[in-house]
């Protein structure tokens, strides 16, 4: 009997307990959970998951980046097909973000372990640093670090070498992080949706087509101050009258456009901010995502040109700076394949979507395939403590983890055991 | 001949003179002025200014509102003739707010008083507490004092009661600074426009129509914080979006609806005001001024209507709650063509326009006959360090002041001198 044919199927109830105990590392009193990447808890939380990923019989390293990587060996030699995501917190989130990716990547291990089964390829688990903000570990994997120390300094203004340190990582080294497409033939992440699709359409499972493009703007409407009460209607240059346009015509654009970008205002500030005064200056940002690079650039287009108008018709000036360009990152067409045929097999609905947030398969879909499976979100809530993925969402999310990688396993070439 | 007929006319170059030198009190490096009421300036002004009073041939009184009283004895014991403004400011103010009303009354007796003339009723001229936060000078001489101290504390949280000590009032006494038309028959304030219509319009004096009322409200915009990327379009309860719509409602309805009303959202803070958040909730406030009570109450029934269109278009919830009302006042008939009669006696364009900017005035104006006597201001601009009136302008307004207070002491009957 091959592996392929085998019914594996991970233990629900200890990924589950997995999943509460990593949650009590760093936990709110109102539930949710914070572990800023490189703080205390998320020391707490790495000494865990490194002690986990021994006892299911991994060697543990960690890189330049601090990215930990659990290594299960396979029968072979062969590029390892690697899985994990993150364990670092927005300030306030809940238990799943990143946890059950790499949670179930360990899962999936302990396993083959407990059936002392060994695929042809090497498995990894990978813990990344710092995906919720300067998404260093998955950018050091993948080449894309900027030289410039600086760029990751930390919010409060703290330099990242002495991160780096505390989580077994070095700054001076952090190039040696880069791997390629001979030490990984495939990443396959497994995550929350963080958004209200597979829930609104009743789906198990999320195939993911890729991880969306990303541009932010900071723009800049400048108007006239003036008094609330003595500046007639008509003599104004109200900078939130045309902020606000500027609001309504990107939401506008992004909902009428046929396609399945997404543009938000989610910052704005108004200045001087005194109810007795015609604003200024409005500063706001605004945030495009989509699947594909010429459709954003055509919708930036679009925008430009409704500001113009605005600026036009309010007598106001919008000046738009770019601040963020993430490219978008496709799957491979054959992990989706694979997920889907699981998926079948399994008789669990899914769908296929675009992931419209960031995660580190898009950085490391940019050496090597890349595959990710969605779980859905309990309302489309992330970045919450009210962030929610049932026990059984999260134990099928795994199984399919599970099975793609053996597939994966079948579909990717080995050396010949005696070649080793 | 009598006084009406007297060529009388001020000294200009000495009321500039002293529109100078108040300035040197609180003077900021960006040339703007900082005297906030109570404050180390405002109390080095207030002697300045009981000074000038004094040398004028002023008794000065300090009534328990702070308010500093100087008179200036008529020939006979009638109700005075009274004029004045403020002489505090904004955190960063110009120099001709509320300072040229004080100074051009007292540019005023000091005319009378190198002339050796008396008119039949006496003049005051008063520099009212606190213009620019509480009014707590104007509206306890109006009787409109809430019995609160808490109501008045400072933006710091400090307590009035050692601020009106500091100054020579008097908290626990409040009531005695009432007074009322046996006290006072006319009072009339002439002060810079704080707008643009006058300067747009190319006339030399306003004549005031009235003192708009005012209303103030805090509006919460409540939807659904969710991922930015993450949640489609078409699954979002944008505050933002929302609140946009809101500010464009209340900006058409003001502009299009027939009348002199203004409205304003000056305010606004969105939550949690992250680039990669949908926002949940958007606070703002609204500012909306009209000399009509109905027509006010009438706007505010449109808003309504639009903000729960708004609501049920966007899935959002909008609450409105009123934090601040004040009647408006109208200024006095026989007032309004004394001063029109001056300007066409001196050759001055002039323009009947609201005060849409609240002003001692305003209290002043529910215990007796007012009126208010406006100069241009440059570009329309206050509150600022760029605030302009030339000194041909102040001139100007002072003399019309002066003038309209000799056609008031005429109109307003007296005691006969054997009655005194």
């Amino acid at each position: 009997m091959t592996v392929a044919m085998m019914p594996l199927v991970v233990n629900g109830d200890r990924l589950n307990r997995s999943i509460i105990q990593l949650a009590e590392v760093g936990q709110l009193p109102n539930g949710g959970v914070r572990r800023i990447a490189f703080g205390t808890e998320d020391q707490l939380a790495r000494q865990l998951v490194h002690t986990w990923m021994a006892e299911a019989g991994m060697t543990v390293q960690i890189d330049a980046a601090g990215n930990i990587i659990g290594r299960y060996e396979g029968k072979t030699k062969a590029p390892a097909l690697a899985t994990g995501s993150h364990i670092d917190t927005v300030p306030v989130a809940g238990r799943y973000d990143g946890c059950l990716g790499v949670l179930a990547g360990i899962e999936v291990v302990r396993t083959l372990q407990e059936h002392n089964l060994r695929l042809n390829h090497p498995v990894e688990v990978i813990v990344f640093s710092d995906e919720e903000r300067s998404v260093i570990g998955s950018k050091a994997m993948a080449g894309q670090i900027k030289e410039d120390a600086a760029h990751y300094c930390r919010l409060d203004g703290s330099s990242i070498e002495p991160c780096l340190q505390a989580v077994g990582g070095n700054w001076a080294d952090i190039h040696a992080a880069r791997r390629d497409r001979q030490d990984i033939c495939a990443f396959v992440e497994l995550h929350v949706e963080q958004g209200g699709v597979l829930e609104h359409h009743q789906k198990a499972i999320g195939v993911v087509t890729g991880v969306v493009g990303q541009y932010r703007f900071a723009v800049t409407v400048k108007g006239r101050a003036n008094h609330a009460g003595t500046t007639p209607m008509g003599m104004r240059q109200d900078a939130l009258v045309a902020a606000a346009q500027l609001v309504l015509a990107v939401n506008a654009i992004a909902t009428e456009t046929p396609g399945d970008q997404v543009a938000t205002v989610g910052f704005m500030e108004v200045s001087p901010n005194a109810t007795n005064t015609v604003p200024g200056q409005v500063d706001l940002r605004i945030d495009l995502r989509d699947l594909s690079q010429p459709h954003l650039e055509h919708l930036i287009a679009r925008f430009k040109t409704e500001f113009a108008a605005i600026a036009q018709a309010t007598g106001t000036a919008i000046s738009l700076r770019e601040t963020l360009h993430i490219e978008p990152t496709l799957a491979a067409d054959f992990i989706m394949e694979a997920i889907e045929h699981v998926c079948q097999e399994m008789h669990l609905s899914y769908l296929h979507l675009p992931s419209r947030a960031g995660h580190d398969a898009q950085e490391i879909g940019r050496i090597t395939d890349m595959g990710m499976i969605f779980v859905p979100s309990q309302d489309g809530i992330s970045h919450s403590q009210d962030e929610y993925t049932s026990p059984a969402q999260c134990e099928q999310g795994a199984n399919v983890l599970l099975k793609t990688l053996i597939k994966l396993d079948q579909h990717y070439p080995t050396p010949s055991p005696q070649a080793n």
